[in-house]
């Protein structure tokens, strides 16, 4: 019951990730005068493209981005809102970077505890954990040729996912997947808030 | 029989497909200055990119484009034609937008079947669809550093895909794959050939 | 015993490559003046890229770059010591060709043996041979923005891993496999090497 509490917070959570990440990737399609395919597109690689690649690096079985239509429908639904309206605003800057971090964490503890889930160890976990986080807008940024801001440069993003996965793989080693899942969300958005916040930036070489 | 003489005609306009793709393919790596290596690699993404993107994200065994030579050897020789010969002029420029055509909408048709076969749903479907083909264009634009044409300002490429994709789901639910696949095709390659016609383009944001 | 030992030549030489290429991909993170993050993934990229999309492609499991710690701890390494030292200078220049070539050689050697083992053919097996050598450094390329260099006006790269690759094959059908990795390696490595000092490249379009 508790768990099932916690899981479907977690649904929540995840879900809420892809509809405000595909809302930017259509922020960033208006941008980029593209058409409604051009939203749609960008609003899937923005919202499901760090799962996808992290599903087809794992090779077990169909990507659930493609098998639970939650994941598509949401993604869309980001697509048409911020095709139908200017996302754009005070309230978005406000509520963006809450969003973004929340979805960092939650994809960075999901990515991990997948691949802890199909046998692998605590060094692929991480950094798959992190490809679920960062993955999805690398590839949006290849798309429009732009090195991706995950490289340098930028705040946070990659580190506090690693952070927040790492964290998850070592709760989740004490016997407590639930609670490791938890840890992991809170650090990585956490450390993501906190490194937006401060303007902590790596140094680049 | 009935069936296999569809199933036969499919494949010519399959390879054909392949063909003219690939042909395209190093009409664009001449307009680079690309060498051999180009011409074979820029046409096996346009020929064969789409259908591999999709085999890709299904995970359901390695992609026919590995597997099946005429494929491979389909696409090589349309680098070959295009680095032996310079393909361009009347002829080409009337005989390539019927052959996109034809090849959009098999796709199409075909990436939607095989998703169904592997038991996916219509939204997968219809998504997979698109992806075979229109895909394998968009992944050489991306390695070529262009934004992909089929995110905006270019004909109904992905549109008319998504319609014959949509098309081959509702017919092949009646229980007739064979009538759908060829549903699916026509419907896919005449709007591609229409939107072309009357210059039809989707609104930008 | 003696094939035992070869193998260990192999893995040794496999792993030299994924050092040398991960501490070119920070060679390449420095002047592109990215953050550790960008280090580390360029690394990743430059030294594992290409096993990674040989895997992907193949869809026989998880890819080995994820399972077997070697080579992602072998890549970090490679990215820690370009980023700590500036790799570049005269021993740099000296030594880099000769592991540049070897790691070539040595990748398509194993990434057509692992193609035939999965039971593909001579086809599939020559084209992911090159892939594995020279797929990292493409997909690199196009995370940068770069036409990838393998596409033409380069050093025969991709020809020197297709021809190691096929020279694979030929031997591997003599039903030697250790002999036709070894033969694989020194000619892929050979051809490589050879055309860089003749200054050899391909005729473009």
């Amino acid at each position: 019951m508790a768990l099932h509490g916690v899981e479907d917070v977690f649904r929540v959570l995840d879900l809420s990730g892809v509809f405000a990440n595909a809302v930017l990737g259509g922020v960033i399609a208006r941008r980029e005068k593209l058409d409604p395919i051009g939203f749609a597109t960008l609003a899937v690689l923005s919202g499901l493209g760090g799962g996808l690649l992290r599903d087809v690096l794992l090779q077990h079985g169909t990507p659930v981005a493609l098998t639970d239509y939650a994941y598509l429908l949401t993604a869309f639904a980001g697509a048409a809102a911020s095709y139908l309206a200017r996302v754009e605003g005070p309230l978005w800057d406000r509520v963006w970077p809450l969003m973004d971090a929340i979805a960092l964490g939650c994809w960075a503890s999901a990515g991990a505890t997948k691949t802890l889930a199909v046998g692998l160890g605590w060094l692929p976990a991480i950094l798959l954990g992190a490809v679920t986080a960062v993955g999805g807008g690398a590839i949006r940024d290849i798309v429009l040729r732009r090195v991706p801001g995950v490289l340098g440069g930028n705040t946070l993003y990659a580190t506090a996912a690693l952070v927040g996965a790492g964290t998850l793989v070592l709760v989740y080693r004490t016997g407590h997947p639930t609670a490791a899942s938890l840890c992991g969300l809170l650090v990585g958005a956490g450390v993501c808030l906190l490194a937006r916040w401060r303007g902590w930036i790596l140094p680049s070489a």
